[in-house]
Order: structure tokens, then sequence, then C-alpha cells
């Protein structure tokens, strides 16, 4: 009677990197921080993931400067990141001391709720992330990568949520990236997970909307006992992002259950995000209805642009097909990973290579290494064959252990080496981010001083009286129409063996 | 167990009218049929509702061929059409024979299922239209507009489902056109009518997408026992739309419920529609995520950008938020009319009224006729003041029994002015086509024999050399990349007060 569903906005993070590109500057968030702080959330997802990557690679923006600003700005609220537990936000694993300086300087900078996972579900990736967390006083998340394959059960989900309580996380999060989970798996896990490990389990759903139907798989989930779900306001939803918030508050009335969010709050951030997004359209994704496909394919929509822009590079866009198909064998032979951040990636290029090269005549170095476990282990077995290619490619031997305790201390290393580098501001900070992008920091903190770049763009301004392309009847005239929108152009014509300078205004 | 929903697609019919105009060429169908036919629809909605006044005003296009065309190539299908009661698809009510008529000759050319509402819910509105498709052997489905306002309870619809039960429906139509109906009430409406009406009362759930939430509404309603519900294939669906029915099928995985449709049929017309889609930009909808404002003010958004460039063609653009705060005052004095065609468009009109002379100091004429009783009856009070001087304004008294009453015969008097029209083919059915559009059947009957217009256009191909305008720098830049896109474009310019014609071809 009465329950509260709690509700964390990812609008400052994870829709923004579906959506367009992560390339949101902090200013163009500054504005709208004082109402999501009010709205009453149970959390602001606001870094990590790619932010960190994004704000130095092409923002110029400093990410620890971004979490000391989120913390200021939404006094009231608790933050939240996405760590992909011993990669951090870079794309290999860390040693140990290094995972546990990086959680202690995010929760000192003013980071609440890790969300930690693990691209292969391995726990080993996890702990010492969740022990650091845990050792910081802040809210330790533990995550499961869900995915659909004959090897993922709802019953190893169940497990693994057990497993994850029993480290000692304070919460569980169903992580449905390729927004597979229908709803009544999504009513069968959740109900699972709360008999098994504890009605005061609290479990927290995050599930992007691409296929259309996640928004149904959250009612179901709150109808099992769900606590909390992810949701991004509506200018900054749908497509390969979120369910949209408002929709969330709505979909309750007359349930029974409502959320503490506060509509006109909202309201106000919706129409300011549909202004910042129509500045970002150059980074916009296309995608904006739904795909039933991946649940055929398994494969989410950024995956496939990737091997589509890869098969074009080698000039052989017309063999998507042959990959998409492959993509599924791949997946099988290799343990049937979740296909998420590097695991996607890893499985996309092997199929891209198995299509173009002949079947597993070439395997890329990330490929190997999945198939013998410095990754970590997948819940399924992996094919023989293929893994003794694996070996005989790399020529390194399979591993069964946790791949961080292969690695040596290396923080003084990196601090040295962060030292030398031009412009460092000698923080444990500047190192963490040097240790997780060695190729980009040392440009960031060269460019550093200049202070943030903001990619967005004002809309070029119509001219109310130019005929609307849209309108046109032939090729010559859409041109014609398509240059009156922006004003006169100047040509250089050659006319008659001489070079002139000609203006085309609207209506020439 | 195992038990069956029922899908019927509109996108024939609905889709493209909410989401084109109303605009899609039937030979831009034609190819999409076949795999509709076999995919396993309960029926396919393809004819009334806006598209006879689109066919002839706008495609050239006989919507009574159109309707035989339809049957030729859905030999397998139930064909559907959505039929305004006793306003048949014009925009007054017509004397009974004229009802009786109309339906006896759309079931003659092919149509199996007539879904009959009226805007006001008056049930006196819709007798003679279902008698007649009794009468004709046909499926006679009756409507219940959805509409949230004091006086609509669960229970008064439930008592709405009653009355249509014994009219001798074979099914209810809950039509949801704006998108209001919230999970929670979708359950217990469709509870309630199969409680009070009998469990083997086939129920049908029409709802849009607009507000975000009704997909799951569908899922609540099918878990309350609805037999049948409205989707459209995802190219077409969302926005002020339909729901996807890709996504309905993948919805119910795991529930034991499921459809019989075809999902490889459907990826089919899918892909299909998403290439016609892209000939009709210029008539697309711009709305293209959720919007739940309209819980709130209760406007649908056709509505709201009627009444926008209404308040454009008076100068006075920045009024609207006045306009939409006057509309539900408006709407409660004149007994909470259900929002759809024609009530929505009287009620707005005469809020826009309201504010630019002064509250009631003018009325439209259809809002007078509204305010006496000449569209029917509404289920709330009218408020007494605007009533008396809709009295003094028409001149007219109060009526309570059925409009439709007052009204003489009129199929001579139509039969004689058609065919004194050039062109007409002597057939009832351009009787009936005049009847219903005055105005523009005579236009059409001269025009018939030049044949259907396709509005739909190829979109400019694009040269893969030119560079993407996105990267564009500045507004020069981009204007001549936009004219690149299109190949060598002419212009005539004047240099040296001498005419030159000049071509500019891409790089230039």
């Amino acid at each position: 009677m009465g329950r509260i569903v709690e509700v964390t906005d990812v609008i400052l993070r994870d829709a923004h990197q579906s959506l367009l590109a992560t390339r949101m500057a902090m200013e163009d968030m500054v504005p709208a921080c004082e109402d999501l702080d009010n709205a009453g959330y149970w959390s602001l997802e606001c870094w990590g993931g790619a932010t960190f990557d994004s704000c130095i690679r092409f923002l110029n923006e400093d990410p620890w400067e971004r979490l000391r600003a989120f913390r200021k700005l939404l006094p009231k609220t608790k933050l939240q990141m996405l760590l992909r537990g011993q990669n951090l936000l870079g794309y290999r694993h860390y040693e140990d001391a290094v995972v546990e300086r990086f959680v202690a300087k995010a929760a000192e900078n003013g980071m609440d709720v890790f969300r930690v996972f693990d691209a292969l579900n391995d726990l080993r990736n996890l702990k010492t992330a969740i022990a650091a967390v845990k050792k910081s006083g802040k809210h330790a998340q533990g995550t499961i990568c869900y995915t659909v394959s004959p090897v993922h059960t709802t019953e190893a989900f169940i497990d693994m949520a057990q497993s994850l309580k029993e480290m000692g996380v304070d919460s569980i999060c169903i992580k449905d990236m390729a927004a597979l989970l229908k709803p009544q798996p999504a009513y069968d896990l959740v109900k699972g997970i709360k008999q098994r490990c504890g009605a005061d389990t609290l479990i927290h759903l995050h599930a992007h909307a691409t296929t259309g139907v996640t928004l149904v798989s959250l009612m179901k989930a709150i109808e099992a006992g769900c606590d909390i779900v992810d949701t991004s306001i509506s200018s900054l939803s749908l497509g390969s992002g979120h369910n949209p918030t408002e929709a969330l508050i709505e979909m309750l009335e007359g349930t029974g259950l409502t959320t503490r969010l506060d509509k006109d709050r909202i309201l106000k951030v919706k129409d300011y995000f549909t202004q910042v997004r129509g500045r970002y359209r150059e980074f916009m994704s296309e995608f904006t209805g739904v795909d039933t496909e991946i649940f055929k394919s398994q494969i989410p929509g950024g995956m496939i642009s990737n091997m589509e822009s890869q098969l074009k590079g080698q000039g052989a866009a017309h063999r998507l097909q042959e990959v998409l198909e492959e993509v599924p064998r791949v997946r099988a032979d290799s343990g049937f990973p979740p296909l998420v951040t590097p695991s996607s990636q890893i499985v996309g290029s092997q199929a891209v290579f198995n299509v173009l090269m002949g079947k597993y005549k070439t395997l890329t170095g990330e490929f190997a290494d999945l198939m013998l476990g410095y990754y970590g282990s997948t819940i399924g077995e992996k094919n023989p064959h293929v893994l003794a290619k694996a070996e005989a490619h790399a020529k390194k031997p399979v591993i069964t252990g946790r791949p961080a305790d292969l690695l040596k201390p290396e923080w003084a290393t990196l601090r040295k080496e962060t030292e030398a580098l031009e412009s460092n501001n000698g923080s444990d900070e500047d190192v963490l981010t040097y240790a997780m992008f060695p190729q980009v920091a040392p440009k960031f903190f060269k460019s550093r001083p200049a202070g943030p770049k903001n990619l967005g763009k004002d809309p070029v301004k119509k001219d109310a009286t130019a005929p609307a392309p849209a309108k046109a009847d032939s090729k010559t005239v859409s041109a014609v129409q398509a240059a009156a929108l922006s004003g006169p152009v100047s040509y250089v014509i050659t006319l008659h063996g001489k070079e002139h300078k000609v203006t085309v205004a609207p209506g020439a």
C-alpha cells in the first residue's frame, strides 16, 4: 500500500552517451542541476562509463573537475557512476592498488553510488572494486549484465545475485544494456532474487529502450518488488537510450505505487534539454524507433555500427549480413559472453575477420586473450578447436585464475610516468587519468589550461521568407533552396577564361 | 494457458494518418499486402477515418476503388474501417437512409469490420450505423471513446459497454485516441467490461503511443482479458502513432500468451515501409518522442497544432499558453465531451475565440450547436450561462432528441445533384462521395480520369564523395556542400551588367 518506487535519472551520463555520442559539455548540464537536485531522485548517474574518455579526448575537460562540480551543484542527491570493475574506465585490467586508489579518489571527490560491472560477469573482476567502495563508506552496487543465451538462465542470474550479496554489496543492479529483458523474465528475475537473497535486498533495474518493450519490463519488475529503476527525462530518451522518466511516473497511477518525483521540476529539465539536444545534432544517433531484430541477432545497435565502419574500411560493406550471422557463432565459440564493452567489440571484430579472411584464419590479439581467460571466465564452455588456435596464435597458456593476479604493482611506475608529462598537476587524479588513457592523457594535460570545449552548435537560423526545401520539385531547385537557407554564398567561377568571385543570394 | 492475443495492424490507415498526414498513395501500400495478408492478423485497418477525404482531396484516388483493391490484395484477412457513426466520414450528420446506403456499399465493396464511434459517446448517433452493419451481415464494433474528466468514470464506461452490447454489437472497442489510458485504468476497464457484459464479450483496444505509457496499458489490458489489440509495424509507429507490432509480439514471451503473427513476414513489411516513409518526409509529423503533458492539458497533439495555426493567422501566436489553459474550461462548460474529431476542433476554436475576443463574447456556430445538443448529448452538465448565450447567438432551441431525427430524406436530392456533376460515374458510391465532401467531390470527379497522384518523393541521391555537411564549420561551407550533394547547379548571374548562365559543380 503506497510503496515508493525510487528513480535514478541517467540524463547526465548514459542518456547522452547513448544518444549524443557522450559529447555533452559540462556547461550544458549546469543549468539543469538545481531542478534535478530538487526533483526527488534516489540518485543521479552523472559520471563514469564513457564520459571520462570523452572529457579528455573531445571536450578538453578535466573529468575530476566535472565530478567536483556535480558534487557542488547537486548537494541533496546521491551521485552515481558506472565502473567497469577491474578495468576501471579504461580498456585493460589494472592491478588492485590502482583500482583501490581510483575508488578512494572518486569517493573523496564526491561519488556516492558505485555501480560496478564486469563484461563477463566474472565476480573475481568485481571484488577489489566492491571492497574498495565498502572501505570508503560508499554505496557498492554489484551488477548482473543481463543477456540471453542457452547458458544464461534465470536461475544462473539469481545465483550470481546471491554471490554478490555474499560479497557485501549494498544493492544489486540488473543491467540490460541491449534491451533484451522482456516483461515476464524481468518479473521472474526480480521475484527470484528477492526470494533467494531476502526481501530487503535492494534491486535496481537499468534497461535501455532499444527494443521498445522495456517500459513494460520496468512495470513487471516493479510489480515483482524492484526498488529502484533507471529512466531518462524524455527529451533525451528512447531510441538506443532509456525509457522516459515522465512515462514511468504516469504509468504507476492507480497502482498504489508512486515515485517521489516532482513533475514540474522534471518538465523544466525536459524543456531545457530539448533546446540543448538541438545543438548536438551532429552527434545524434540516427536511430529513433525500435529494433526488435536484436532479440534474434543478440547484437546491440552500437556494435552493428562499429562492424559496419570496420567493413567499410576494408571495402566490404556489402558483407554485413554475413557478419551479423557470424556473430552468434563466435559468441558461442567463446563461451557466450554478454555483449557489452569490451566483449562486444572483441566478438564483433573477430566475426569481421572470420568473414573476410576465413573462419579463424586470423585471430585478433584480444579475441585470443578472451579465449584463453585473460579477461576472466565465461559461464559457457569454449570451443576446444578455437581454443587450440588461440593458444597457438598467442603463444600463451590458458589461465583459470583471476587475470589481475598476474599483474605486478604499477602505481609507482604510473606516478613516475605521469610526473614526466608536461602540465600534469602532480595529483593522484592525474596519475589515474594517465593510467586509464596513456595515449590521450599527455595531450590533454598540455591543452587543459585552455579550458573546456563545447562541441554543441547553435542551429543555423532559418530565413523565414525562403521557400521550404521540402517542397522542392527538382534537384536543382532543392540545392538552390538549401543554399538560400543560410544566406548569400560566394563562389569563385571561371568564365571566359577569367576567375570571378560571384555571390549568390536567395532568389538569385 | 496458451491464450491467443489477436492483433489488428493499422499500418494501412491510422499509422499514416497519424504520422504522414494521411498522404500515402495506394500504390505504395500494394507491395506490402501479400506479406500483411499472410502474417496472421485478426484484421487490417485500411479504410475510413481521414483516408476517404485525403484520397479525393490530395491523391486524386477513388476511395471506393482503393477499397476494392484492398479486398483483392488481402483475400485472407478481414478488412476493417473507422466510421464516425451518423457523420459517416464527413463532418455533419446524415439522414438514416444515407447512413444505411453507405454501410451497404462499403460492405458490398469488401469491408468486414466496421468500428463505429461518436465523438460524444452518444449511443443514438451509433445505432443506425450499427444496425446497418448487422443487416449487411458484417462485424459491428461499438466504440467507447476513452477520455479523462471528472464525469468519466470506469463505471460509466462499463455502463456504455453494456448499452453497446444490448444494441447487438459483435465486439467493443476502447478507443484511446489521445493516449490517456494508463495501465491500471486499462486493467480495471477491461476487467469490468468482462464482468458486466460476459467473459465472451470481445474487447478490442485501440491506443495511440503519444504519452509513452500505452504499451504497458496494452499489457495490463491483455492480463485483464482483452482479446484484440491495435498496433502498427515499427517503421510507421510511435510518436503520435501507435505501439509497434514487433514490440507487442516480443513483450508476451514467457507469459503463456502469444500472438499468431509471423515475425519474418512482419520484418519484410517493416523494411518495406522504412523505404516508403522516407519518400513522405514532407508530410511527416515532427513529433517523435513522448508527451506526457497531455495528461495535464487533456489536449491531443494534433489539436495543439490546429490552434497554433489559428492563432498565427490572427497574429497572436504568443497567446498559445492562455489558450491551452482555456481549453479545459471550455470543455467543462460544454459538458466534458471527449476531445476527438469534430469535438476537439470545436472546443479548440472556441477557446481561441475566448482568449482573443473575450470570454464567450463571440461563439462559433459549431460551438453553439454543440451546446444546444445538435451534435448529441454529453455525459456532463452544460454551464447554463453559456447555454443561454448559445441560444441567443444561434437563435435555435436546445434539442434533447437524436439530432438525425431532425433531418429530412436527402438521398434523392443528393443523387440528383451528383448526376449533374461532370464525370460522375452514376454509381451510388459517387453519390456517397459527393454527400460527404460536396465541395471537393465535383473537382475530384473531373480530375479522376487522370488517375492517382503519388505525393511521395524519392530522396535526393547523396554524392558519396561529397564531404559530410554535418562537419561544416561555417555557413558558407555548409551551403556549398548542401548544393554539392545534388550535383552541378546552374545559376543565372549578372556580372558587369550581363547575364551569364553559370554551372557550379561539387568542389567548385
